[in-house]
This record gives C-alpha cells, sequence and structure tokens, in this order.
C-alpha cells in the first residue's frame, strides 16, 4: 500500500500538448549502447517505461556528421537511416505507457569529428577540448543557418520515429548552443556575439526552429546548464544561468536544469549528497511557469515529496538512479518501499560511457544484459527442479548469488567466515565518503530476510570438512581476495625487490594503526584505493607521498568523472603526489623510487609503505576442496563453482555480476557465446 | 622499365603448400576498421592485393569473447557469424591474385572484456594491463584445454572464410601465448611455467592445433616477438628470443618475426630509421630453413634487395609502407620509383586505432575512404569538362589539391607566397628529427612537375587584386595557419593576463634566436611541437622548463606510440617537466603558473616564453577577396574556397585529405553524408 504522503508523486503534469502521468522523468544519460547497439539501448529503455517512469529520455543524439563523437556510443540521427533504430526505442517506451523523449546535440567544439573526417564548428576558432589535433572553425552566417537547418531536419526524423518530447540542450559544455551562449568559447563581434542577447540568439533561434518543426504534436523541452561552478568565467545560476531562463522563461514546455560539465551534473556520493544541485537550480521554478525538471541522485520519496512541495521542481530528473532501480516510481507506487535498490553513487556506470561501451551498474546486475541475455531487473525464471545451494561467502557476489538463487526458488544456505554481512562492500563503506556504497549489502539483505528457503549464518568459516559433511550438492565460493604486499601490479609484473615491511588497503581496513614518521603510497591500482589511504594517512597526523607510475593518481576515475576531485582533494589535505615513478627498492626507512621514463633514483623519506597495486584471489577453501575430490561423490557435492574476487578481483560491480550470472546460469548449459550478439558485421554491396 | 636489380623482388617463394608470387608482404596491421567497418576494412585490403603485394594480412583476430578489447575495431572471429565480413575481405584479395591471411589472437592480459564482461586469462593472476578495474585469472588445465579448442575452432572458420594463411601469434605483449612464454608474466609451477620448455608448450601445442585444423590447405605463419627491449627481464634476442625460433625452427611455414611492444615494433622516423629491426631479426635465417619476414619501415627497394641479399630475410613485410602507398609493389615492379609514396613514419595512421576509429595516413588521403566515398589512391575521374583553377598556397593542402587537380585534367595555378615549396611540411621538417616529413611535398612536387597543365609559381604572394586580375573561375586558398601567442588553447579560452613578450613555434622555425636566460614552454598543443619546441632550445644551451596544464608532454603522442620516447628524451637531455599547471601572469622574468587542480601558484624564472597552444587561419586573403564579393563576377570568379590549416588548423594528415577532397568532389554536388555509412544499426527481432 502507498503512503499517502507519496500521492504527490502520482499526480500527472501537462507539457505542452501533453500529460505526462507522473513525476518520475528519466532525463537523458548516456548508456554506452547508443548507435552501436541499438537492440541493447531499446530494450533498456522499455524496462524503465515498465517500471514507471513517466517519460523516458534517449541519450544525446548526434543531428549531423560534423557532430561525431566516435568512438562514443551515442545516439545518432544523422539521417533518415538512424530513424529504425530510435523507432525501436520509442515503441519499446509506449509499449509500457511513458513518453519517449529525445536530446538533440551538436557537439560544436566537443567533437573531434574522428570518423566523418569533417571540420567541427564553433562560436570561434577554438582547438577541440580534447586531445586530438584539430580545431574547429567560426561559424559563419551561411553555416549558421545550416545548423539551423540541420536541427529542425533532425526534429523531424525525431518526430517521425515517434519520440513526445523532443530536447534542445545546452549543457555539459558539449553543446554548440551552449558553446555559442558561453563568453569563454564565443568570440564574435557579429550579432550572434558580444552582448548577452547576441550570445543568447543562435539558441532563441533553435529553440524556435525545432517548435515550428515538431508543431503541436511534441512537446518541446529545453535542458540548460544553469551553473557551470566556473565562477564569473561561466555561467552561474546568480548570472547568467539565470537570465537564460528568464529571457526564455516561457518559450519551452519544460525546462531541464543541471550544473556543467559532466563531472559537476554527476558527482559521486563520495563528492556530494542527494539533492546537491538545489542550491543551483531552486530559483528557476521562480522566472518560470512551465514545469521543471532536474536531478541530484534522489532514491528517496521522502526527499523528492519535499522538492516538489518546496517548489525546487515538478519532476523527479533522474538517471543514474533509474540505471540502479528501472523499477523505482512503481516500488514507491506500490509502497514497496524496501524494494528500492538505491544508486550507491559510485559512477561505474559512467565509466562505460566513458570508455565506449555499454555501461554496467553495481546495484543492478541486469543492466546491458536486458536484449542480449534476456534479463529483466525484477523478474528471474524459477528453476525447473528445486535444488540446494551452499554459498560460502557473504561478500556483494555471495549476497546476490544467494538472494538470485532464492528468487528462483533454490534452498539456500549462505555461510560468512566474519562477523558482518558484506564483506569488501561492508569495509569499504567504511572508508572517507564511500558510506552510501553499504546499499549493495543492505537491498540485498532486505531481500533475503523472511525468505523461508534462506538458512544465513554469520561467523561461519567454512573447511573442506565442513562443506562436505554439509551434504549439498551445489557449493558457490565466493570468498573474496586479498591485497597484494609485495608490490606486483600493472608496473611491476615481477615483486621489485626487497621492500620490508608493507602494509596493505587491507591491514588499515582492519582498523592497523599507522607507526609514527613519513607515510608512502605506492599506487599501481589507478582506482579510488590509493587515494583513499593516502587520504586517511594524513588524517592521521602523518606526512604523505603517494607515488604512481601513471601519470595521475586515480586514472580510472578519471570515467567516473572523480579525478579531479580526488588529486584535488590530496593536494589540498597537503598529499606530496610523485607520479611516474616505480618502486625501486627500500633500505630502512628511505624507500627508493625510479623515474618510469628515465629509471633516475629519487629517495623518500619512510616509516611505512603502503602497497596499493593488485589482488590475490583468497582460494584456500577451493584448493582444500580440490584436494577431496575423490570424496564429492559420496558428499553428494556435485559443482563447486568460484565467483567474484576469488576468481579474479574486480569492481563490486563485476562481483555482483557474477553472483547474478551465477544464479541465472543455474541449470542451464552455457553456450559458447552465452548472448546474443550486435557487433556482428553489415555487409552492404562492395 | 624495371631495374634489373629489383627482378629479386618479384621472385615467387614457396610457403608451406603455397607459392606466394613476390617479395612483398602485408604483415597484420590494425586499421581501426575491422569488425565495425568491415566493408571499409574489405576494399582497403582489397586495393593493396591490386597494388601489388604478394600477401595480405588481416589486423589481429579475436578468437574468442574472453578475448574483446572493446572499443578497439580488431577483426573478430569469435564464432561463425563473423565469417562473411573476413570473407568479403577474402574475396577482394583474392580478386587480385594475393594471398590472404589472418593473425589469430587470445589477448590474454591485454584484454579487459568490456563487452563480454568475461574475466581475462593468463597464465597467473596478474592485472589487465591498461589502467581498468579488471583482473585476468590463472588458466588451469580446463582452460587450457578451451584455449587450445578455441584456436583450433578459429583455425577452421578461418579456413572456411578463405584465408590462405593462418598465423599464430605471440607478439606486442598483447597474445596470451607471448604471456605464457614470458617470466615476466608466468609465474606457473605446473608443466606450463617455470622452465622454458616448460613456458613454451602452450605455444607449441597451439601451432600444432591449428596446422591440424588447416591441414595442407593453408600455410601455417607464427608471428614472434624476438626482443621486448626490456634486457634480462624480457625477452631478448639473444636469449630466449633466439631459443624460441631455435626450439620451433621447421615447425611453422614462415618466421614473422618483430620487436614487441607497439611502440617499439612500430618506431615513428623522429626516433628510428628504415631498417630499424635488423640488428634484432637478423639472426632468424641463421636457425631456420624456413622464410623469414620482418619490418622495418622499408620504402626503398634498394634497402629491400639489400636485406633479402644479405639474408636477413626472404619477404619484405610491411605495414605502413602498404599504407602510405598500396601501389608500391607495383611502381617497383614497372620502374616507376619517382611514383612511389614514401611511409614518412609519422603513426598518424597508429593514432586512429588507437582511438577507436579508421586510420588515416598522412600520405595517402584516400585511406579509409575506399569504399564508402569511392576513392581509390592511385585513380580519380577526369573532369567532365576542363576548367581553370588557381590554388594560393603551396604546403601540403596547396599541393595536394594542385596534384589531384591536375591528375583530373584541370589547368592548375599555383602559386606560393614564399621561396620554397611545401608551407608548414618543408618548416616542420627542418625540427629534430622531422626530415622524412619532407616527402610528403617531395612527392607532390615530383607528380606535378612536368604536367603540361600546372603552372607553379614561387615568390608570389596574392592579393585580392592579384587573384581577380588573374581572371581564373575557381580560387582554392590554402593559405595556412600562425600559433598563436596569447595562450590561448584548450585550457586558456579567454587570453590568461599580461604574458609579455611570447615566442611561437613560427617565430622559432623562422629562424629566431633565443635571448639569454632561461626558457619556459607553455605545452597546451599535447601533440609534438611543445616537446621539439624544448628539445631545440635546451640544444640551444638554455635551461629550459615545459609547462603543461596535461599529465604529461604530448598525451596525444600516445596514440602515434611515441610518448614514452619523447618524454624521456627531454627528462634525459635536462628538461624540466612540470605537468598539471596552467598560466597565471607574468611579472618580469617571473611566470606565474598555477595547479590546475588547486590554484596554487608556481614561479617560475623566465627569460623567454614559448607559447604552443593552438594555431589561427591565415584569412587575410579571405576577407579580402569576401570584401570584393561583387567584383567577382566581372573578374569570371565564381567559386573561392578555403581548404587546409587557412580553414580549421590540423594535422598535415588533415591538410592533405582537404586538398584532395576539394580536388575529387570538383564539380560534383556535395551530399548530406557524403559518403555510404556502415555504422546504421542492425536491428534484431526484440
Amino acid at each position: 500500500m502507498r503512503d499517502p504522503r507519496h500521492d504527490i508523486l502520482f499526480t500527472p503534469v501537462q507539457v505542452g500538448p501533453l500529460t505526462v502521468k507522473n513525476r518520475f522523468w528519466q532525463v537523458p544519460h548516456c548508456s554506452g549502447m547508443g548507435y552501436r547497439y541499438p537492440n541493447a539501448e531499446a530494450r533498456m529503455r522499455g524496462i524503465k517505461a515498465e517500471g514507471g517512469w513517466g517519460v523516458i529520455s534517449t541519450q544525446e543524439a548526434e543531428i549531423h556528421p560534423t557532430s561525431d563523437i566516435s568512438p562514443a556510443n551515442e545516439a545518432r540521427l544523422w539521417s533518415v537511416e538512424d530513424v529504425p533504430a530510435l523507432r525501436a526505442m520509442t515503441d519499446a517506451v509506449h509499449e509500457h505507457g511513458a513518453l519517449a523523449a529525445i536530446q538533440l546535440v551538436h557537439n560544436g567544439l566537443h567533437s573531434a569529428n574522428r570518423y566523418s573526417r569533417m571540420i567541427p564548428l564553433g562560436p570561434s576558432p577554438a582547438v577541440y577540448d580534447g586531445n586530438d589535433p584539430v580545431q574547429a572553425r567560426a561559424m559563419d552566417k551561411s553555416d549558421i543557418a545550416d545548423m539551423r537547418r540541420w536541427y529542425r531536419e533532425a526534429a523531424l526524423r525525431a518526430r517521425d520515429a515517434g519520440f513526445d518530447i523532443v530536447y534542445v540542450y545546452a549543457g555539459h559544455d558539449m553543446s554548440v548552443l551552449q558553446h555559442f551562449l558561453s563568453r569563454r568559447h564565443n568570440h564574435r563581434s557579429d550579432e550572434y556575439g558580444g552582448t548577452f542577447e547576441n550570445r543568447l540568439r543562435l539558441f532563441r533561434e533553435v529553440i524556435g526552429d525545432v517548435r515550428d518543426a515538431i508543431g503541436d504534436r511534441c512537446a518541446l523541452a529545453v535542458r540548460l546548464a544553469v551553473d557551470e561552478l566556473l565562477g564569473p568565467e561561466g555561467i552561474t545560476c546568480e548570472g547568467e544561468g539565470h537570465d537564460i531562463i528568464a529571457a526564455l522563461a516561457e518559450v519551452p514546455d519544460i525546462w531541464d536544469v543541471n550544473l556543467s560539465g559532466w563531472p559537476n551534473d554527476s558527482q559521486t556520493s563520495r563528492f556530494a549528497p542527494e539533492g546537491f544541485q538545489e542550491p543551483y537550480i531552486g530559483f528557476v521554478k521562480s522566472v518560470t511557469t512551465k514545469p521543471v525538471v532536474g536531478v541530484g541522485r534522489y532514491t528517496s520519496p521522502d526527499s523528492m515529496v519535499r522538492v516538489i512541495r518546496q517548489g525546487i521542481m515538478d519532476f523527479i530528473g533522474a538517471a543514474r538512479p533509474s540505471i540502479a532501480d528501472p523499477f523505482l516510481p512503481v516500488k514507491i507506487a506500490e509502497g514497496r518501499l524496501q524494494d528500492i535498490r538505491e544508486c550507491i553513487g559510485c559512477n561505474i556506470c559512467t565509466s562505460g560511457d566513458n570508455t565506449s561501451v555499454p555501461m554496467r551498474c553495481t546495484q543492478n546486475p541486469t543492466v546491458g544484459e536486458e536484449w542480449r541475455r534476456g534479463w529483466h531487473p525484477e523478474r528471474i525464471a524459477p528453476l525447473e527442479s528445486p535444488t540446494q545451494v551452499l554459498v560460502v561467502g557473504g561478500g556483494p557476489a555471495g549476497l546476490e548469488a544467494a538472494r538470485a538463487l532464492a528468487a528462483r526458488g533454490a534452498e539456500v544456505t549462505l555461510a560468512e567466515a566474519g562477523g558482518e554481512w558484506g564483506g569488501r562492500v561492508s569495509r569499504e563503506s567504511r572508508l572517507p565518503g564511500l558510506a552510501t556504497w553499504g546499499r549493495v549489502r543492505d537491498w540485498r539483505l532486505l531481500q533475503l530476510q523472511d525468505r523461508p528457503n534462506v538458512q544465513m549464518y554469520l561467523h561461519s568459516p567454512m573447511g573442506a570438512d565442513e562443506v562436505l559433511a554439509m551434504g549439498l550438492p551445489h557449493v558457490v565460493l565466493a570468498t573474496g581476495a586479498r591485497w597484494r604486499a609485495d608490490g606486483v601490479g600493472r608496473w611491476h609484473r615481477l615483486p621489485p625487490g626487497d621492500l620490508g615491511k608493507v602494509l596493505t588497503p587491507d591491514d588499515l581496513m582492519s582498523g592497523a594503526s599507522l607507526p609514527e614518521g613519513p607515510v608512502v603510497i605506492f599506487d599501481d591500482d589507478c582506482y579510488y584505493m590509493g587515494g583513499l589511504m593516502a587520504e586517511i594517512a594524513i588524517k592521521a597526523g602523518a606526512e604523505v607521498t603517494l607515488v604512481t607510475p601513471d601519470s595521475m593518481v586515480g586514472s580510472f576515475t578519471q570515467n567516473t568523472l572523480e579525478q579531479g576531485r580526488i588529486q584535488t582533494r590530496l593536494l589540498e589535505m597537503g598529499v606530496r603526489i610523485v607520479t611516474a615513478h616505480r618502486l625501486e627498492g627500500r633500505k630502512g626507512n628511505v624507500l627508493e623510487v625510479a623515474c618510469t621514463y628515465t629509471g633516475r633514483i629519487m629517495r623518500l623519506d619512510c616509516a611505512t609503505l603502503i602497497s596499493v597495486t593488485a589482488r590475490l584471489p583468497e582460494q584456500d577453501l577451493w584448493q582444500a576442496l580440490k584436494a577431496r575430490r575423490a570424496d564429492w561423490v559420496d558428499a553428494g557435492l556435485r559443482s563447486v563453482t568460484r565467483i567474484g574476487d576469488c576468481l579474479a578481483p574486480g569492481t563490486i560491480a563485476a562481483a555482483n555480476y557474477a553472483g547474478h550470472l551465477y544464479a541465472q546460469d543455474f541449470g542451464s548449459v552455457s553456450a559458447t557465446i552465452p548472448f546474443r550478439r550486435e557487433d556482428v558485421a553489415q555487409l552492404f554491396t562492395m
């Protein structure tokens, strides 16, 4: 039964010619699928419609080959050839009674046009914003006419593809319309540059052109970055962000407002709480009568109700929460709040798009598998015949395997050696800023509790004897991994000599205290752990140096949009950062590191060395059971399977996925390629 | 008429069951096309066959989804679904009487499996070699059996796709077979690890399995990295590189030998001359009676004859020279040596694959356009009606436009303001290490000379008066670009304050001498120029600091495989490198730079500031002609078109492409999307 306080979330709102059935609006977000994986894309979006979202949007849709951000997998609407792929998405969305929206984009300075080989376009001559040796040219009047035509024609194609809502987009520093708005990018002296009204001109014109194209069949949304967090150099919500909304207040049918660039818009939970955009977007409703949508990683229905009641926005915009739980609206509607799988704000999803592959999710292992494996976030096929499974290890892989097996009807016994559930999730969620990661554990525990077919035991270390004695036919090992202490990782494939006593993240997460004296972190992990170790050590009062063979701290966190904030935080806390150095050896309290380019030695005072390089699977139980292979039949043991970190250490998302995969595949024979492919070549007549 | 000294290059050689018609062997090389752009791939390879190569190979072909290096566009042979795309390539190759080869690969530790989401496989537990948070698991005996089966099945599919030669590959640190061979990667204690013979076991077995699969219909090639340039930590040509060849000497039908990793194998002309691999691979023929192929960026037929006569190899392997000139063999065969378009060794080609898009070439603008635009490297359609064109500017864009227009039959007048041809190509080819870049100019000058329909003028600056007075109907402006001196580029979108007197690369290339005192390079260009300025300044005796907002020197040169060598050279020369800093301002001889993360100021002694950020198009003539628009008709002037850097500064490859594109499109109406697409979605039944 729904809590009546949440009823407001299910009241319809008029948006232009359309009625949106509720307040749940999946704003445009990248998926890493796009035009490359249109079947995956359509099914993924369709499932969100099934989950109750009132509006489902595409990612940005390139309108022309001068806006080619290959190899990124965005939506593409260059020509009528692109319509069928998008039609598949709108059909899937409409099937469940949601409205389909598309975000048209010309990327301007943000496209290198690597595939089309065309010259990028911008308001003024300027360098492409990545590192390709490519510059944009300044658009002349005929280019501006072309640009307007391209938007118009793309809007017509969008309408023909079945979209209900068409976005004009000036956000994330990724749209030529924002480039024209921006004093940083627009150095023109004609009527499209200079004054505020001039810089606004193209945006205003394109909005009008799109309106003319779509007529009254579609609603027109405008997505605007109201603050770039650049201070006076950029758009601010007190300055031109406000002025743009005021100038165009009643022009669109709905305003979608957010922060720019992407790392500001999609901040992780490590750096920003739920609702973090409210101080920036709160003003919008005071200057327009049109409905407003914004984001802020909302997963709590109470927060959603609050922002609507407070008049901050009319729709709860969501990207990441809709990935972690496509059925979030339905669950609120049905009062099943304990079933909400809350986004943890880790941004493993953005790392998919940023590496040009379909996104994954730490909370929702079915993302990206909806079409190719037929997985559904809420439904899983019952087992054909009941069976019993012992899961050893209560970390993310074990919890998800147990949960999904139980949902399929298996009799599940889950044994955890330690005194708490969650494994690495629990340990890591106690690191600075990662508390919300505990949701991975919490959701699964809630789903497992009160299940009659699940038995759960803490403080239950299992050896081969114990496993065999239980007499269960199937055993899943999810025993995790431990950090190496020998320096071996990416750079050092063999141990780099005598390092003396080395601490690892496991030691610190187990509460090891740091000896007096300077601390050196050797970070060859390229992700979040090295930086966190430095943060802990400097908070403990040590002098801290972080050494990495890489060129920055945690380079993979560029893909989770966190790298800038991580390195800034460390530097501001006083951590010394030494890049491009590897380990050479240690003599007492002197650590020798060597330049990865020249081999030149640098000596660092080092009372404590913390090594963050790679992990080793915990395989003691696996080895013990293998050694007892002859006893399996008598014990009734038919299979032993390793999943997650104890097979191959990876992300929490990968562990969760491994647990889910085990449960999904249970009882079936695996094919050589266990999914449908859409990477297979298309051949044309030569 | 062919020089008889070159006859040996056209003598056939038996390779297993097959006869290769000549000594020209296009070894496996990436193209950035692969399974994503199979039509482009097939046509590109087919044209090389037409150009006379005896053997044409694919890029590496992934044999299984556990070897998924998405988003890279390699060949894919996961299943029978991949056969049609590869069949298109073998058909195109066979059409011209060449043999088709395929390089099977399992990437082992080199694959993150971002798309397949499977766990990477290696000899031992180890981290993936990129920065993804992914680790490989150690293969057990059943995995080894699977791996052998995957190779065998892939070989059968390769045979069925029409390949004549099947490669087993252990190179570039990218193959699980090399990972097993390597003491760095293989820490096993079973019969597949430890001793040399044990580490060799899987390689030997897979070669045997592939031989069994292909039988006597196909030849079997083995590609082996004989030296990793890692000294005793790696495979060396005096050590195990030699021993592997010796142990398997007569097993394959041909040995393809090279350096590992890729930045060692495909060194640019800046760092290695033609034939640079000879000291490493020269031993191979002394330990096997089988034919040998190797590479070394050979473009000179005399060098090719020498290496065969000296018994270094039997076939001239080529990747880059076959891209720059697909017709290299035919041209040697016909004695048309002046027509050879020699590879300049710049590696813009590798930047295509490294950014997951189809490759380009600085010398050959038709690469990647063979299928989608129907371009051919040697043939261009005659104009339907003769016309006259004035080309202003004798740099790469102007030279190529003139050359290709002349080849189409236009009457071409080429006017260059300065005293030499080549524009930036000539200026840059005088920078340290870039001499071979002059080939871009030289080839075009050779093609233009003696053309009756071409008039060429040096020392001929053109104003609007001069252009109008010439009375020609079509004018092409290729007037180039100049480096900015205001610090504006990627990081600074507006001038960063008072910088005092600033030198640019143009000043140094024009021979400006450096004042006494410390030099600071501000490098926001991310490519080669910043490092070269530092090299020049330190050679001139200055104390040099290179400051960049980026995390390394010339980050884009990672894509040309040069970044390691560039930064090493600078450091070894004594250049101080300050990363992650932007310009803040200058007070006398003190330059203030600020940390891009924290804004903290650092002060640098700076007598001379050299700014390497971005370029501005030279548009004086364009502006002058636009201002005289009313006079065009009377002057008979119908079109004025900007191409290359004067429209939008870019690479030399882009300038050359722009010149070629102008000539190709001349007289035709351009379509909205002026090429056939193979990025259009494939839809399956949902």
